[in-house]
């Protein structure tokens, strides 16, 4: 992909809690409009997708990441650089397989939750923070890479630790991705 | 209002262009949602009081200001403490009445429209940002403070400031609010 011609000339922070109260608006409007959990999941992964896609030209930009050989190269950058960068954490990172395609990032502290003591009543399996699997997702679909991301843990279901799952399912277009380089 | 007990050990600063990305998911899908533009308008209102009266306590926490005598003092305080730390912007300030209960905040710039070119089609009497006057009119309540709180100009509509407008109604249980602090 093309990377922007311009930085834009300011870069600034926000208050995280004014992001997770209004992240929080977002699920309960979307809990409104959908009775299924599964719906909800779906849209929130919908909305980051988007999200991710828009996201990923100033990621590279402002964080002049060179490009990476291997899949374990890549998990290190979205835990290291990607989430410290956004939300301000650094996830651990684990390799779930022996053919290094799939891989944890761990959340041992998950800001998005910070206001939410559980989940809301009847919507036990709503993935509350799904606009983060969604923005993974469509942020490496614009590097070429095709990824499922899914929840594995999260402490709002009882879990120790939140655990974002992400299997690497091919590279595509590699050609026209080394074109562009 | 009481004070929380314990401020929260650590504070995040998380990247705007997330938060103002989501943003524009929430009101993408409250465009969705309703028909009206005034709809979606007062429902950005309405879940921007709830977040400004959780916001609140958190703000007179970590910035320690003190007991205001004025409408002056508190509109300053807005402006050049609680946009600085929430938004990282301090708009100016006009007094517009010889009474002294009616001022604008003035954005020159408006971080929540950075992606935003113009109002989706057919919204033309969106109030895009109205999430911000909710959050205002919410926390001032909290300090016994009723206010109107509305856009007078937005960029969006082709005004050359952003200008939200808060007109302060009347102090509420002033004597309960002295007896607490």
């Amino acid at each position: 992909m093309s990377r922007p011609a311009h930085r834009r000339p300011e870069y600034h922070k926000i208050n995280k809690d004014l992001f997770v109260l209004t992240y929080g608006a977002l699920v309960a409007q979307l809990c409104k409009d959908y009775e299924k959990d599964e719906d909800v999941n779906k849209y929130l992964d919908k909305m980051g997708y988007g999200i991710g896609t828009r996201l990923v030209e100033d990621f590279l930009a402002r964080s002049c990441v060179r490009r990476c050989h291997s899949y374990s190269e890549i998990i290190d950058i979205i835990a290291q650089v990607a989430f410290k960068m956004y939300l301000g954490i650094t996830p651990s990172v684990t390799c779930n397989n022996s053919s290094r395609t799939e891989f944890s990032l761990i959340l041992d502290k998950n800001p998005l939750v910070e206001f939410v003591e559980e989940l809301p009543a009847g919507r036990s399996s709503l993935c509350y923070c799904n606009l983060l699997c969604g923005i993974i997702r469509g942020a490496l679909e614009m590097v070429h890479l095709a990824a499922d991301v899914t929840f594995l843990q999260d402490t709002l279901k009882g879990d120790r630790v939140t655990e974002i799952g992400i299997t690497f399912l091919k590279k595509l277009d590699e050609k026209k991705y080394r074109r562009k380089k």
